[in-house]
């Protein structure tokens, strides 16, 4: 039932029939404008933008307040200063809003003052049938509702769900996957949490069936015991990448100030994430770089791992990042190394591990697609990491060879970004992760694969 | 003396006046003609390309033999396939060649065979008075003596060695960084090391004067004394960043099959590497990352970091990651306090360290620029990180501080790569490096700390 009830219960925050924007502005530069504009782009339907110093801003017509809007107003964004915001939250109880959002700061994370405003803003809505989110936040992003988030990222759905105690963390992330291909459900920014915090965003995304993935950003949580028997539900369904900052002494003062959360130092919480199966990362370029591996769902049967590279020099400080993290170099067949040495050249090559193409990988990169097929057939081997240099007929090989295989497969293509960008796309269109460097590729799946292991510890 | 033998002894490989190509080519797809190729395009003048079915390649008069060639070979390059190398060697010490370089690959890596003819090839060029680099190798690059690499990096002269036991490496690592600003003034790839070793070149770039910054790749060390004694003495003069490889058993393995060397246990190395004052790191692309801070020469003169952000959310996990890589985040004095609440609005953002500049950051970017003069004043702050979206005011703001500044400063753009290209080029071309993460630019920031350090108990 409880499962149940936390869809019910945020669903205005997902699914809102109507929506009005409290601040909305048609002035360059405004907070209102922003989201005003990126609302009339996402053609989200009944839009109320509320300013009673206008008639109409972008061509919507505006209305002086909540109570002059005709018919109900599920969901409530709430731009006004901070001098401003309870009178607005009041507004939206006697309009009868399920749902406030709250981007306004200048709350908690200033003092005692702030959080005493931030208990009297909860109070009301709680009193009045609304639930809040916020203050201090960017707000909710999703797609298949048409709520948009302020950057722009793209308005197609997709299976990964964001969760976050920092607003610009949810706003840089989805920017920056969708323009890797990556699609999102929903993302939530919870900011400083007067009411809805981050376990109940959480909760809602393990239950949600949109969601297949989840990114989690956590500075703070006050609710341990939640937290530990939550996470590790939900990873048994679907994996949570979780970077958990705050967690140094200077990092957790720097939190305070930002969203007035408590932290918890670095090795208890290293203890408890992985505990609960949650794939526990360091920087917003680690949780990109597990995303892009993790959003295929294919996972390992173990954690041996097959290294095929052109250039033999990368091949030894792959290996090498392979084991520092935890992952072990496959033991090919004999039938395998027969297999391989029919279609690499006798002379500068290797049929080890890694599979060193040597020369020929430039001269006629079609023998990846081959080798990846034959050591897609070997039970010794769990995951294919390919180390190559790019190009067309080069990213044509990995396709194909992709194509038929059944094995997660990462490229590293050892380049300047500049000259292989559009392999990264024509590659991450078809469903293959690539990294700029060996040593980030085997981090992703090694994180794969201690998450499969979760799973089978588990049985699931 | 020994510093002077040194320099003499490897003249001929790094300011030849004349120089053979065996095996030299015209046809496509062969290395001989790409080698020819290059230095066609470096203008390198006395070039005599060695072929007996040629008598002109690409424009150039061809020789049947070393002998044919009127006047004196300082250097040869051998391409020769694996069955004509010893000939060819044999060849250049009747010619009175001094320097040779053999890229042929097919020994020593193969096995005990190989490695009877790589004594045999070093035997016959020390009693002919020549010595070899190589073989499996891809050759040295020396842009002041128009000496190319295979993928044709910059031609500009500049300050950075290179000395590596894998040719790809140095070939990558050269491409990806001139096309990043930097400029080199060697690169050796030292191959199977039949007679000249790693610790030669890097003796030689230690007393090289155009030298100011070694990078190197090592799989494996014959001689652990000679190493610890020369890297040791280097370290005190100019900055060692060095990337061992090989450590894992079955790193050791896949280093074996590639150049033959031994190789040692990852805890034994980081123990030497740190008491010879080696900047360590563990991928290509953590070599570039500190390359990019060590390339500007500023040294720290502690470990204290001021961090500047727009957007709060980077902060905390900024924080954190300078922490957990040993620096530490400065306590601003009073006075600074002070100086920032004159330029920074008092609503949103912070004084503190992290400095968080919110919304002001993107209205008004100069904001950056006031900032970062008032934290260069204070005495504690030793370095500066700062954390920003990019745009050409922004760039502008961080150029016009960074003219004064006598601090390390580096940026993190966090935005997707390809809509922030043109800042990291216009930032790098004004000595600002520039990372995608901010805890990519921390590690750079705290392995130049802790160089600084190790000069600083060395009294240098």
């Amino acid at each position: 039932m409880a499962e149940k009830n936390i869809l019910i219960e945020l669903n205005p925050f997902f699914h809102p029939k109507s929506l009005a924007i409290l601040g909305a502005s048609g002035k360059e530069g405004k907070v209102g404008r922003l989201f005003m504009e990126r609302f009339i782009e996402s053609g989200f339907q009944k839009l109320y933008p509320v300013n009673p110093r206008e008639v109409e801003i972008l061509g919507v017509k505006a209305y002086p307040s909540l109570i002059d809007i005709p018919g109900s107003v599920d969901l409530a964004l709430v731009l006004t200063p901070p001098a401003s915001v309870i009178a607005s939250v009041k507004e939206c109880v006697a309009k009868g809003v399920k749902g406030i959002i709250i981007t306004t700061a200048g709350f908690g994370e200033g003092g005692e003052r702030g959080k005493e405003l931030e208990r009297e803003m909860a109070r009301i809505a709680r009193d009045g049938g609304a639930r809040i989110v916020g203050p201090n936040c960017v707000g909710i992003y999703c797609p298949s509702s048409r709520l948009p988030f302020p950057r722009g990222p793209a308005m197609e759905s997709g299976s990964v769900g964001i969760v976050s105690q920092s607003g610009s963390f949810a706003d840089h992330l989805s920017l920056i996957a969708t323009l890797n291909g990556v699609r999102f459900s929903k993302a939530i920014s919870c900011g400083n949490e007067c009411d809805l915090n981050v376990l109940d965003f959480l909760e809602y995304l393990g239950e949600d069936s949109e969601t297949e993935i989840i990114i989690a950003y956590f500075e703070g949580i006050k609710d341990g015991r939640r937290f530990y028997r939550l996470t590790r539900e939900i990873s048994k369904k679907k994996p949570i990448i979780a970077w958990k900052c705050g967690t140094t002494e200077a990092g957790a003062r720097a939190a305070a100030s930002h969203t007035g959360a408590l932290a918890g130092s670095r090795p208890i919480w290293d203890g408890v994430l992985k505990q609960v199966g949650i794939i526990s990362v360091n920087s917003l370029e680690e949780v990109c770089d597990c995303l892009y591996t993790f959003y295929f769902r294919l996972m390992p049967r173990g954690k041996k791992v097959a290294i095929i590279t052109g250039p033999g020099g990368p091949a030894v400080g792959t290996t090498d990042a392979c084991l520092d993290l935890g992952l072990e170099v496959s033991r090919f067949s004999e039938n395998t190394k027969n297999e391989l040495y029919k279609v690499i050249p006798p002379v500068g090559t290797s049929a080890g591990n890694p599979v060193d193409l040597s020369i020929a990988s430039a001269v006629a990169p079609k023998v990846y697609r081959d080798v990846i097929r034959i050591l897609d057939r070997d039970e010794n081997v769990d995951m294919l990491l390919v180390i190559g240099n790019g190009g067309r007929d080069f990213d044509n090989a990995i396709i194909e060879a992709k194509k038929e295989s059944k094995k997660p497969l990462v490229v590293a293509l050892i380049m300047p970004i500049e000259l292989v960008l559009q392999d990264f796309k024509l590659l991450q269109r078809n469903s293959i992760p690539v990294y700029i460097d060996p040593r980030r590729a085997a981090n992703a799946l090694a994180k794969l694969a201690n998450y499969a292991e979760f799973r089978q510890r588990h049985g699931v």
